[in-house]
């Protein structure tokens, strides 16, 4: 238990469930003097929330961040930074029919294993909409880490169900008419037809996300086992429907040779990255590469052979609002985490540096 | 800084360098009463051992481990368990001609730049070897989770460079004449030619390991961060050399639909395991099925382009002792580092649920 | 930095500022399954609340608490239970006459040289206003160790400036009538004449509160560094203002001799309990003992030497609304700190006996 | 469990029992480019080390210390030091006759109680001999705030039994025949009469040791709950036979007025020190004073009643060798805990300021 809290020196605790009153987070450990105010915070949530497009969730939640704490005259103080936002939106009713049997693929099953007891209204604390408190903190660690090191990090939908979608400019990620986070914005119309068609099919797909952090210096992560990949690692994996993580070349260096892989050295830089920017845990100043495989979702309306809960043979079909992809909002979710284990690993190595400094 | 430990109730601290006077490890957490001698932690390191066959490193090491403290008459007290194991076979003129510049893909260059300054003496801190030390603390937890709820972990070479090597059976995997750990002796003889030609050319490849823990109850994983998915994704992703871990389907999972991904579920069981053995970052009680990517050694005889300490052009070639494929070795490293999270969990998940049981 | 959370299994983690929008906390790690409500919380927070008699602030604050999140059904979940209190009374103005020099004794100072930035309001952060989300998580662990346990966690006043009260019995302590938790009921009209005095005079008085768990098991704590005294040490010696912390004997135990101080054993139990229930930072079975000094309000009206913030020599009085001692108020704070550090290390003890169990 | 680790930046780590193999530590965090050697750590070793005089245990040993990683050519790198120091003079038979009963005050009960196992070999884990491998630790943090703050801890025995000793100077502390770290050696001969006397009787007496901390900047600690007097209360209570901890005017605070304990200020500095050089949690710059009292040893000749490893009445009489006064050697273990906080918040402190800086 009490494993809602992320991060060494700047820390990051959870807490709510889909369907409660309210969700939120309290960021410990954020340096004092930073301008800090909700317009800092409400567009990377605003990029993540519901019902922007047809190929979402249809849920309506405005997602409005409050800052209960933390902040004086505008600026951090050092001091723990709450952040709140109440949930709006809920139609617990739609749960009914599922509360007692299993969805496959969903954390369902195991919640009620554990804990002996589930709060079946949207998945409770198990729900993606638990990676909004976590795009608020990351959007201050985001901030942070881009006034002070000059440090960006963005992401993009690279892949859809079968559809790969090779990266053509940040512009297009972010621009109008484009519900996918796509790097490639001549690619939309014919991913909307897809989406379109798989989703008047009542079933979902998966997608692959790419995270980008340009900017960072070379010397963070602590070694041995809180190496920057690792940290990393473990935050991507956590993310609602992940189930693989990849830095740099990933899987694809398996069949790579030395001569290949190994990025060459020269005194204007490294001639390619297929360490995705970390060797041996520690960044190496090149862009930091993430890649991260996202699973369908497990809440489709085709039925599906499940048990109910007291281990009866059944079948189910989830109605109600859910995405058919979840892999469309997570771009900004990608984004967020990326962003909090660089700046608790920013940090950690300052405190290594500056300490070590004076005594060399 | 202070990354060297791993876990929250059953904690590893591991400390030493490649060439240093000694590596090992400090277990905090072990329950107390279990039998344990050396005998039950040797036979891993020997698994791992360098010199053991042609294909890896020919550094002559017994990896003998002393047990220093923390077992009274034969059995585990509940105190801290330190595990000592001293180098022999230290070849540090070797690392001479290379202590100057840095080798591409290695961790030679983030060291020296995070830390300013570096042991070079074969890679110091950064070294493979100092998985041995966590080898070691693995074997303890390997026994403990098999005497007290049978969970077995077992791992294979699933593929070496172009070479995919299918499961045939556990047998095979440890049995004579097979140095690579592969799930098919019938096979062996294609891949030691293999190894033997990337050998000669002074090159290396990658490869891909499969880490299979069978019997774990459902219920262990503490959400959101401390997922078991998450933990397992970060102290993977942590061996030298992944750059990428998969849980279950892994990124097979992109594209995949939700009707063939959601694993149904019946009363005698799940129909499928796309999920790897975890929803929601808990246990299912199925397989915990991980499969990782092994980037090729970056310490290769051929010459490539890098940069020497003060940043002029230069090139490198690595002679000395050092394995053309890290991932011959890394099976036993895997099952470690997979039987430390599912300790650790195992733990955590009691607490909870013990503590929950009576006040429901 | 990052400081603001407690324990290890059983975390707590607080925000706020005394003059900010809200104060709270959040807990993780609370086992699953038990009843909670607003109505299980508020009793302990109106204990502490200021303004209950003319011998503290008056200062309003309802300190309502409501419940965010971890309950479901009136039944904890095993999630996150995020508990938030309203600020209402603020009078920020009463702070503008200070806000350029530091009370002597207050950590007015420390604050700005540590931050670099600072809130004046009620003393922000530091205020002993941040002790209300404390109390309110530790009436959750108050309750799950009753529930679970019998273990029965109570305090009192024991001395108030040179008035040493002799404990009586526990039903003076929460008598009508009696604004200070003092043990002994007669005691009460004279110590309301001092207090009355000391107010009128402008100066301040310290205090000593003893706390006593009853009911706790023998085993709970976790050496060599976790030991249940140490922790105890830990959040006492972190409340607001005191500046000693004796368990059992305490600074008694100097002038004894070792046939006196160590309490001898009998079929029956322990003749005596020099020991505070704790031996080799592991739980007795005997009552816990613990006593605490509380050094006096640094917010007097009294003048005193000081400095501004530019370092000029200056005299500061200070008015708005304080308690002339703190230790009136702190009983149930006491109460509240020694029920989290019991509640983390009931669930570390049990993680490992029953972990130990069946290996045995 | 796992509570054998103390520090979150600049971590250590101690293993080991009175009489197993050997007993040493783990530092992990600290900053690279120290020159370390032995010799700087052995001198506080030496102090610590029993058999220095007729007044401590008659035990035998040499606690030499060796430095097993960590360190390359001198110089720490910023990777784990582990340090080792093997048992050499160990009477286990000593201990048949108590193997099965439990002394009073001693922690044989509580750890066979909690770990259902107990190596009752000079107390085993529970042994004061624990504290070396943490005086080790001590010896490198206090160099490394000396070097690089020019902080200076030091401590003296400020009181044994009912004789209070006067601090004089800090020569005489270390002077020759001065064997208790007496701040007064015209006090030496009446002590070393009271302690022959004490000896000879078979009873053992408590004592007090004061121990300060010169030179550290304002603004260490890490409130609410990581103070810096909230850390030093926890590692002082955690030292063997600790039952109270003061800071500055300590439990003479209470009777204090408010007028008296706050410190007045002046653009010269304090012009007292009540605080004891932390307000708010967070160092003031002046003096950290801190005392603790220590309770007569619990292993003592006259006999006791007590109860066997099965209940039964019987009585105790504990022969072998053992310190009539552990405060005798305590003033080292002292200045090595203050040490340890000290360092592990210096870390802290500076990456709060340095990441805040350039914010700012």
């Amino acid at each position: 238990m009490s494993g809602s809290t992320l991060g060494t020196l700047f820390t990051v605790t959870t807490f709510g469930e889909s369907h409660g009153p309210a969700i939120g987070s309290v960021i410990d450990g954020c340096p004092p003097g930073m301008l800090l105010s909700e317009a800092d915070i409400q567009p990377d949530l605003d990029r993540r929330k519901p019902g922007t497009s047809r190929h979402v969730t249809q849920r309506r939640e405005e997602d409005k961040v409050e800052i209960l704490s933390g902040v004086y005259e505008g600026k951090t103080t050092g001091t723990p930074i709450a952040l709140l936002i109440r949930n709006e939106d809920q139609r617990s009713k739609d749960y009914a029919k599922i509360a007692n049997s299993f969805r496959p693929g969903h954390a369902d099953y195991t919640y009620l294993k554990k804990y002996g007891i589930r709060d079946p209204r949207g998945g409770g604390r198990s729900s993606a909409r638990l990676t909004a408190p976590a795009v608020a903190a990351g959007a201050v660690a985001k901030k942070w880490l881009k006034e002070k090191y000059g440090v960006v990090v963005r992401g993009y939908l690279s892949q859809i169900g079968p559809n790969k979608i090779e990266f053509k400019n940040w512009e297009d990620v972010e621009a109008e008419g484009n519900p996918f986070f796509a790097p490639d914005l001549a690619r939309v119309p014919e991913l909307e037809t897809y989406m379109d068609k798989l989703r008047k099919s009542g079933d979902s797909c998966g997608a692959r996300i790419n995270v980008v952090a340009s900017g960072v210096p070379v010397g963070w992560g602590e070694p041995l086992y809180d190496r920057l990949d690792a940290d990393i690692a473990k935050v991507m994996m956590g993310i609602n429907a992940v189930k693989g993580v990849e830095i740099g070349a990933g899987f694809h260096s398996i069949e790579q040779m030395g001569t290949e892989h190994g990025d060459e050295m020269t005194p204007e830089g490294f001639l390619s990255n297929n360490a995705g920017g970390i060797l041996g845990g520690i960044s190496t100043g090149q862009d930091i590469l993430v890649s991260i495989a996202i699973k369908p979702t497990s809440s489709i309306r085709l039925p599906r052979k499940t048990i109910d809960v007291e281990g009866n043979a059944t079948t189910i079909e989830t109605h109600g609002r859910h995405d058919p992809c979840v892999g469309i909002r997570a771009t900004p979710i990608g984004e967020a985490f990326l962003s909090l284990v660089l700046m608790d690993h920013a940090l950690r190595h300052r405190a290594l540096t500056l300490a070590g400094a004076t005594v060399r």
